[in-house]
């Protein structure tokens, strides 16, 4: 019998009938108070991925958040609104008793089945290698008791993106990190759903410390990732009204822009430390 | 009696109950084979805003094209999924016959009530004097109709970005130009959901001049515009496997950065002419 990884271990989910999953959301992704969105848009895109056969990779995902998700049993529930033709949309809420964590629409459909025509204007992200790139996991006690989900990752920061965890942030609305999981689980289209939602908010660079909640946020996955290290670019250009827009590249080792993301979220209130 | 602008008039939605709209489709927001997205969302918006009261601007509003709307009768459902606090979210269907055009997911506040801290780093659209960048207008006969929607606007297009008009396309994913409604009709949130869209596709100036059909439109409306012009500019950085994320921002005529879009849509099949 094959042992899941952590990672797919904790986005299981158990069919309960008419586009119902019974999931368990593991503590081990909490951040702050909350649990990772990018967690829990993976195990709503894995509750997608059950319900459209032949359609099985996510093309484009949006996720509102409504209300903070507990560690503990959900409900994923889905609903298939078009199937036909080379994709598929379907609409699936996470639930936690009676109230509504997300709620997402997504488009679906068979990546291996796109052409291979790539005309990316998009400069890969230049990164230091990897042994000049500092640990996540080195970050100060604190940091990682308020947040067990560093220890998922193995992810190796640019040095001049760190800043913030000794009270020095760049000033640059900018996180850029090599990325996997840290039992070397390989990348696939629906972890990286949680990939693009995983890095620390670029206003850790903007000297803002606190938890900043995302309003919304929606996925391109682009292609599949190959094995090996993924290279992960956050960045945010427009910071106004007490929100923030914040842009997710991921990069394969292949050198392949694989997922792309936009989110809106809250600026956080907690003034600089 | 006030006189409704023709943008108003064409959004016009009469309430029918429980959630309900009813809305006439009008054929002069047609471009190609169907109805223009942004019209669409515009509409679609108008009902959203209609059901959640003191909460009256879109922040973040996901589309997800399902089929091809038609000119004529149309309903919008709209169900209030969480409204407490400073935001409120809301599910919307645009539906035609038994048939789901669009199926959103909306988050709404007030865009008067969030704080004046702006600090963007995004540069300023910079566009050559009005009177330097050609007409919409100007455009042959023939794309004039086969695009009825070009005779809402004012556009003035960035020299650079027009040469697709007479076959010789630029070669960059872009597309740059001065924007208003032909009637005047000053912008306002729930109008930037329109102009969001409402530019020919980047893929035209990347010598592709087919109908390039939206799967997933994610907007952000950032603040009120002020009166009078604004500038728009559309840009793609990653065509890949038949599939393109085309990115929007519009400016104000104070300079400011008003709504921002990202929608992943199908690279036309019409090889250049």
């Amino acid at each position: 019998m094959q042992t899941l990884s952590e990672f797919d271990s904790h986005i299981a989910l158990t069919p309960a009938g008419e586009g119902r999953y019974a999931a368990d959301l593991d503590g081990g992704w909490s951040v702050g108070g909350g649990l990772n969105g990018g967690y829990l848009l993976a195990l709503i895109g894995s509750g997608i991925r059950a319900s459209l056969p032949g359609k099985p990779d996510p093309l484009a995902v949006s996720a509102y958040y409504l209300s903070a998700a507990r560690p503990g049993p959900a409900t994923v529930a889905v609903d298939v609104r078009r199937d036909g033709g080379r994709v598929a949309t379907a609409s699936a809420d996470l639930v936690q008793g009676d109230q509504t964590r997300i709620a997402v629409l997504a488009t679906y459909g068979d990546l291996d089945g796109l052409g291979d025509d790539v005309r990316t204007t998009a400069g890969e992200l230049d990164l230091p290698p990897l042994e000049e790139c500092p640990r996540g996991s080195a970050a100060p006690r604190e940091v990682l008791d308020r947040a067990p989900i560093m220890r998922r990752f193995d992810m190796r920061f640019h040095p001049d993106d760190l800043g913030w965890v000794t009270g020095r942030p760049s000033g640059e609305g900018r996180m850029r990190a090599w990325f996997r999981l840290a039992d070397g689980r390989e990348p696939d289209p629906i972890s990286l759903l949680m990939v693009l939602d995983a890095l620390p908010p670029v206003t850790f660079n903007l000297g803002m410390p606190g938890w900043a909640p995302t309003l919304e946020l929606s996925a391109h996955v682009r292609a599949k990732p190959a094995p090996g290290w993924l290279k992960v670019h956050h960045e945010t250009r427009n910071l106004a009204g007490g929100m923030f827009e914040e842009d997710c590249e991921v990069w394969d080792s292949t050198g392949r822009l694989v997922a792309q993301s936009r989110q809106l979220a809250m600026q956080p209130r907690t003034p600089a430390g």
